[in-house]
């Protein structure tokens, strides 16, 4: 059996290589030379017009755990042999660096930087599996969720898919992340605790085979619940499971409050329509119809436009797991490291991929409003001296095609980045889940519809200064330089 | 901020539905009748010919800590209402079921069940969410991860997913399903911890970023560690990186392993044929190439077709997350119950869809294994009662398609269920994750070929025994007639 270990802590869940990283650092000598770090990602999921920044809270928790445990570090000696003194300066590790981030909830666009980490080299390497793996999963859960928000309107939307999430970690944050992408309640009440967030949920199948027929089963929810969704469809929806749920409501009067029925298969246009019309006609007008089978936007969208009689909508696994596009690639790259001369240098990554290529340097990101209708012009991406905010008039120009660019008067220039951690003390006030939503829902009234819609939106600019863009060409152009002697060098 | 919680367990992990129902058996003093629940998939993931169960272990931990905690009690009170009497009995809960399970890494298939409980009724319900959660994530991973090994052979497989995890726990659990499919290692170090399996990794594009150069890079890696496999694609794989790495190992010697060098973009194939002639001339021909760049099992697969020269795959996003088909749809079953006269009732759930309904009853799952052949013949599943591995001679024909049928003799029925809980008890030694890739591994020696093929498989035969068949066809009349007459009473 697998020994399990008291003091387990988070420390070590991250690559080896970088552990193999810091300790080169480390012997190297420069393992406390600052570095920053963009954390970003390249494309929109889902082909969405934006994306639902998440995950922040979980990373401020583990950044504050930040610490090799005794029995974290017994496993690296002894189980992978590293020597006592390196050991000896990973126990003493604690995060000592800054982070400048976005709030979580932001709307948020490719190849802008989320999250910056500005701290000692070895430890901004340390963390970066565990930053990834948390907002990559965390933002794409919001964004899916956001999507089918969108679709829902001010239907209710409810979160299903525990059962169904890859593991009880993405059930578990999934189901916060789904609150802030604007949905109403999970089914996990794990979350409803841990969260403060609404859970939802009355029975299952395996209730009405228990009583052996709907009738039973519905009364005897209702001898022990006061709001009742009764689940319709285990034999026959219309003919046996909704009269079913239709005639305990009349027996039960005022006793209960008959919320709604649940439908969960068969064809949910047709069958709504007529439970609503069977509804109707006992007199529970105000009875909810809950659908719940496989959905996502795309189902919703079409049940809605063949007009099912349908008010609120569980989702599961297409949610929970992002279905048609389970992984965000956000990426977390060097931007600038202290030389030996204890001066930035930034640094750059180039590739043939025009959208590959990094963009160096301590920079600030700025959502652009129009003061006129209260609506973003775009994003701006500057370097960390530059002061957008007191400038009258900006050009804004597309960072790849230059030649598309306009000029912006009456804005103001929003920093979107916070302080979070200021070397390594947390000085940053978490807001509250509900907070979160509301922020998110908030930041998406700046948007324009066409960035929202769910196929084929705009494309929201995400601009660079002409002073960020100058300087990712000098580098870029410094590169080759050296690419080129690099060759010469290996080829002598 | 949110509230957390030093006594917080998992066993609030659970869908808010189970509770209600939990609460409503119980008000009606039905909460400990004995229920027997069936665990199974309908369909095999990525069309394989067959899954490889894994989440036991967790499952086992799990139910070995259910009970609710203060805490967790308080928020059920406080925040949801429920009642104290209620609260009182959850307050007690332990579970005092028992579960028959296949063992990890067992190959399964379609519509047998994996697992089944017999517990209190309330119980089983409650566990449901936690159960289906696990095993729907490990069990697809692992395997993805076996159907990754079949086609890179005896080649090394490592696991590098972490940061594209859904969130931590699939990163870690998953990291250990793909061990049981067969990889060699993960780059996650806390699963080398907890679960005492390989890790592996050397050094990221950011460490040659750091030095500015592969070769300084590369000889701050030789410094401070023995084994290296120099990371080559950050500037120019063939003219920079691998001359470097070449250069490196060289100048160290006999100081260092030269284990490998990393090939993490550009076109594998074309790169990997020309690293390799330049390793060879400069004499290091045992030194290996890893590729890591967006791998899964086609790709792999194509760039074996194209004469690559790869020894090691890293995968990452496509296996972590089963990109392609990111859910398993494990399903729980009521298939018996205890009446009000204390005896056990077989219970069934019908569909329009034949591959829907259920199966009722207790049941064990047998593997035929032919004994002339050592190869296996086909799933046979049968009444708790009955004993086929007494038969000489066995029928074994489709449960949907029923002409389909063979005799076989000289066969073992090997059972695959094996007691883990008793009453509540743990009876299982649990073993070792290397016993469990063996195990793993050796279960599939028993399938012939056709059933492996990543494309296209044949389909593995899983059968019911005559009694069990017929037990389900007279299951289904009952319900009928029973159908009917429900939508007659309802329409009284």
């Amino acid at each position: 059996m697998n020994k399990r270990y008291e003091d387990d802590s988070l420390t070590l869940h991250t690559d080896l290589y970088q552990i193999n990283m810091a300790k080169s650092y480390w012997q190297d000598g420069i393992h406390n030379r600052k570095a920053i770090f963009d954390l970003y990602f390249r494309k929109l999921p889902f082909a969405n017009g934006y994306a639902i920044f998440a995950g922040l809270e979980k990373i401020i928790e583990y950044l504050s755990d930040f610490r090799f445990s005794e029995t974290d570090i017994a496993y690296l000696q002894n189980e992978l042999n590293y020597e006592e003194d390196f050991l000896e300066y990973l126990r003493n590790l604690r995060f000592t660096g800054s982070i400048r981030s976005m709030k979580e909830g932001e709307s948020v666009f490719s190849n802008e930087p989320i999250l910056e980490v500005e701290a000692p080299l070895a430890e901004a390497q340390l963390i970066e599996t565990a930053l990834l793996n948390i907002v990559n999963y965390q933002t794409l859960i919001a964004t899916k969720a956001s999507r089918i928000k969108q679709v829902a309107g001010e239907e209710v939307t409810l979160e299903f898919g525990t059962r169904r999430a890859q593991e009880m970690d993405a059930a578990l944050w999934g189901a916060r992340a789904t609150f802030i992408g604007g949905f109403d309640a999970t089914s996990n009440v794990r979350a409803g605790k841990l969260f403060g967030m609404p859970v939802a949920g009355t029975h299952a199948h395996a209730m009405v085979q228990a009583y052996q027929d709907d009738y039973t089963a519905f009364k005897k929810y209702a001898e022990s619940h006061q709001e009742c969704v009764f689940l319709v469809d285990t034999y026959d929806t219309l003919r046996s499971g909704v009269p079913a749920a239709i005639k305990v409501a009349k027996e039960f009067g005022e006793k209960i409050q008959f919320k709604g029925i649940r439908l969960d298969s068969g064809d949910m246009a047709f069958l709504s329509k007529e439970a609503r019309k069977l509804l109707d006609a006992a007199g529970f007008v105000d009875t909810k119809i809950f659908a719940s089978s496989d959905l996502d936007e795309y189902t919703i969208l079409h049940l809605k436009a063949q007009g099912a009689k349908i008010d609120a909508w569980g989702v599961g696994t297409k949610l929970i797991t992002a279905y048609d596009q389970p992984a965000l690639g956000a990426v977390y790259k060097l931007v600038s490291i202290e030389g030996e001369n204890g001066e930035m240098e930034d640094t750059i990554k180039i590739s043939a991929n025009a959208e590959k290529v990094t963009t160096p340097g301590r920079k600030k990101v700025y959502r652009i409003i129009n003061r006129l209708n209260d609506k973003s012009e775009g994003d701006y991406i500057a370097l960390w001296e530059e002061t957008p905010e007191n400038e009258s008039r900006l050009k804004m120009f597309h960072p790849i095609h230059t030649y598309i660019s306009k000029f912006v008067t009456n804005f103001e220039a929003r920093n979107l980045h916070h302080p979070i951690f200021e070397n390594g003390e947390l000085v940053y006030k978490l807001p509250t889940l509900h907070e979160i939503q509301a922020y998110a829902k908030e930041g998406l009234s700046l948007l324009w519809e066409e960035y929202k819609r769910s196929l084929n939106p705009e494309e929201y600019p995400v601009d660079l200064s002409q002073e960020c863009w100058d300087n990712k060409m000098a580098n870029i152009e410094a590169v080759k330089e050296k690419v080129k002697l690099l060759k010469n060098k290996m080829n002598e």
